[in-house]
């Protein structure tokens, strides 16, 4: 039995897509429980439609609920202690829920599971991890914007992160990570950078394979399972990529819609377009994950539907499944024992046995 | 008439790609004159099979050629004064020629680049400005990869640099300016982005229109006319664009070889989908601009073929022509001397008339 706690207020729609959404869940994930936090007469209507629902779920209603455009600060001063986005937060930290799903707004959902989580011993700050679609299959992509810049142990601490999450979702005894940077030339590259691939080197731990550098266009190709970066770029890149890709749907559209011939070839070849949408489909991967706090929490896009909210609270049912947090815990242990053992041998910069 | 200096030794094929992509832009530039500097044995026997382009030029012997794979102090090293992209640069320097168009090695066009044109007075640092295919035409991203970050003057010095590229490419009079930035909320952003932005809406200057912030999905979306960022983001987020679109032509590609249906639709469609690959042809698009130095140099992508080739050189012919340098130069006299009469009379900060 897994147990997830979930804002119901959270999102554009709020219940009315969260609560289907748990509705698919429940079909997919026989053993999922659920915990749901909200006002009584916004969520308790749509519950009485999805019994399936009601009967794996427990209701507590909350008077407050954070909105999709409350500031950070402003949501942390108003909803602490006792919003739906709050009392889901605290069931994780409570042992309640093993984790928890929201749709509400990125900016307080992070402050408030900073502010109730905190973040892991020898964890510094945390970071949201993403999950991309390749030319292979799918690699994780962290930090994507929970923190700007990130020192050479801050990349390090993402890079441990990032190998725990790919070896609870994708069934690898040791992903490969990249650290993304640009070009090649000596002249190139930050300090930060390349301190973390020294270090990632040296530690050659056996939780992940590090490849070495990585350049923008390597995350589409699928070159490694985790690449990692600091907050600014890591989110530039992740709408950068979105962009291109509507982009490049528009194309598509217009240039099947223009002429007779090019109509008729759409109806021959549907079922190849359909194909090609659900490749496409960013509901099917949606969710960024708050890695680096004592718990997890899954930040579900706020303007999803039903499918895409059910998309999210499985990759938080999957995560927990494999125990993400535990993972994390003995491969931080790992690392910092290594480095400790180095320490006092006096080894740790130059045998690259640590 | 516009005179054009080439390295002819440049790029993964050297003078077979270059001399046939030089005689398209005789065919369509009839007033560009060229300078072709490399190794004689390499480049005269090509030269001999395209008289229009030999008719044109002017040759001039090289002994050295930088090798793609030299490091920029290596190239600098061996060869400043005498390779053939150190003279094709040179060439600029001396009003030889009113661009320089290399699809030699990046850093090391760079490194020569700003050893012999050096930046332009007020301008500390120079840029590599990209044009991005956009939904609604095309935008100037910069920079995507000259340097490592990029304080908040340096942001103010690309938003003048790529407002005058746009107004010199695009023909208008005041283009619109974003600064490339994370979500919106207050937690998020780096100072330098946020400082560079208040200073731009003071300024308010009559060669640009400053819009704001942008997300990566905005490039595509043609959201401002010129993108400002710096290096480490930029180069990013080019890339990741790069390998968004090949993976979803291969997605194209896959989707529509799968079945008989899909292939035969793709038969109807063929003129369509020959449309779309002309939409996403990255060869009509090629050339990063090295801006804030004094002199046009145009870095061609090395692999490219000769239509590629011409492109990178039709885009250094047309900012020669619309006086690229001219308009920056007065740009940034106008941006330094409201700045010093906003600080004569104190209201630089506040009064927003600077």
């Amino acid at each position: 039995m897994i147990r997830i706690s979930i804002d119901a207020m959270g999102g554009d729609h709020g219940p009315s897509v969260i609560i289907p959404g748990i509705q698919k869940v429940v079909e997919r994930r026989p053993d999922a429980r659920f915990l749901l936090f909200g006002r009584e007469d916004a969520v308790v209507p749509v519950l009485e439609k999805y019994p399936r629902v009601r009967a794996v779920s427990e209701f507590v209603h909350c008077e407050v609920a954070v909105r999709m455009d409350d500031k950070p600060s402003q949501a942390l001063r108003q909803g602490r202690w006792k919003s739906s986005m709050w009392k889901a937060i605290e069931a994780v930290k409570k042992g309640e829920a093993e984790v928890c799903v929201s749709a509400g707004n990125t900016g307080a959902l992070m402050a408030m599971s900073k502010f109730c989580l905190r973040t892991m011993a020898d964890i510094e700050r945390p970071a949201i991890a993403a999950i991309w679609p390749t030319i292979r299959g799918e690699s994780i992509v962290l930090d994507v914007g929970a923190t700007i810049g990130a020192d050479a142990h801050q990349l390090i601490d993402f890079s441990i992160l990032g190998a725990a999450m790919a070896r609870a979702l994708f069934d690898l005894d040791r992903p490969t990570i990249g650290l993304l940077n640009v070009g090649v030339e000596e002249i190139k590259g930050q300090e930060d950078v390349r301190e973390a691939g020294r270090l990632l080197r040296e530690a050659d731990l056996r939780t992940m394979d590090y490849h070495g550098f990585v350049e923008g266009d390597d995350i589409g190709k699928g070159s490694v399972d985790v690449v990692v970066t600091e907050g600014f770029a890591g989110n530039i890149a992740l709408k950068s990529a979105e962009g291109t890709a509507k982009q490049l749907a528009e194309y598509l559209r217009s240039a099947m819609s223009r002429t007779l011939f090019a109509r008729i070839g759409y109806i021959f070849a549907r079922s190849a377009f359909q194909r090609l949408r659900e490749k496409m489909d960013v509901r099917k991967i949606n969710g960024g994950v708050f890695l680096g706090l004592n718990g997890i929490v899954v930040k579900s896009h706020g303007g999803t539907d039903d499918e895409g909210f059910s998309a999210a609270v499985e990759l938080g049912y999957d995560m927990a499944r494999n125990s993400l947090i535990e993972k994390i815990r003995a491969d931080l242990d790992l690392f910092h024992s290594q480095r400790s053992a180095g320490e006092r041998t006096g080894t740790q910069t130059a045998s690259g046995d640590i």
